[in-house]
């Protein structure tokens, strides 16, 4: 756990077809973690800046796009059926492994996965994905990779990856877990009213 | 359970400062209990056509106002900090009390409870809301309200209350499961990754 520091900013990065709880999950918890607003921003930010159709027909006003939003601490790759679009734009794949250089963490939930994966982050790391889709992250990566089957959510040091949908609110529990210590992550989930399943 | 039947419309309040998760957590249980979009179509609506600000900034783009969509079979009212201001807003209350005559089921979410208490829904019933907002509900309650203040969710027929924020997801898999049968909610939660807390 690092000394509580004030004011880090959280991009969660939104796109065409992403799953709905895959994003609003994280941004909740960062929000309830956040301490009034003190510890952490978080911001929605999209390739362009126009609005983003998430599953279901939710219609999404990105914060920021790529070009304008505030340089982020911590990076949010969410799923949903639009990653597999998005895991073959280079513009994002360039723009999230340029971010990453001076990043504190990435966390992927579901299968942004195999967005990180196709942004070649996930070289002999330990990864997860959506349980439906540990076949389609298996393509993507190199026999470097281990995939963790079982895992609610597995921790590399910087890149953080949760299973699906749901699992990025325990992953994103653990990040303030991490980063801010473990009553204050237990505050957020009091807070949401959430049972976190920690690994 | 009632026999299956396609094409419900599941219209989700929302409203400046709504908490992000008591509206996209739902949504996001109806969209994966929706068997490809048949049995549930889940849209937004708002008093108004603009941009819908959520708790954190997350901005909404409603699909719908309440004078143009789809006649509700559902009707999802989350809850957040904007709650007491919408609670109070006539117009909306009013809607909600014109719209329940004819709607198969109100599903309120966290401090969504108060709104339903001002459009005088909520005489006679079993209640319950967000742990920290108990008391603001019992103030305007009549006292033929029985407030529960350690369920989930409480089902009075028409009318389902959940606890806060997460809670919204358990009682949407509940209605689910009360509208399509168990497996339908077992399925749905599977597919987010979700561990349905039931009552």
């Amino acid at each position: 756990m690092e000394q509580a520091r004030q004011g880090r900013n959280v991009a969660v990065f939104i796109f065409e077809q992403v799953e709905p709880l895959d994003f609003a999950g994280p941004f909740e918890v960062f929000l309830a973690g956040s301490n009034r607003g003190q510890d952490f921003q978080v911001y929605t930010v999209a390739e362009h800046d126009s609005p983003i159709i998430a599953l279901g027909g939710l219609s999404i006003n990105p914060a920021y796009t790529i070009a304008n939003c505030p340089k982020p601490d911590l990076l949010v790759i969410p799923g949903g059926w639009g990653s597999r679009k998005e895991m073959n734009n280079e513009t994002i794949t360039n723009w999230i492994r340029e971010v990453s250089d001076d990043i504190e963490i990435i966390l992927s939930v579901c299968t942004g996965a195999l967005i990180l994966a196709k942004a070649k982050l996930l070289d002999g790391l330990k990864v997860t994905t959506n349980r439906s889709a540990i076949h389609e992250l298996r393509n993507v990566v190199p026999t470097s990779t281990e995939i963790i089957e079982e895992a609610r959510y597995v921790d590399n040091g910087k890149i953080v990856l949760s299973a699906g949908v749901s699992a990025g609110m325990d992953a994103a529990l653990y990040v303030v877990e991490k980063l801010l210590g473990e009553d204050r992550a237990i505050e957020a989930a009091n807070i949401m009213e959430y049972d976190w399943k920690r690994d």
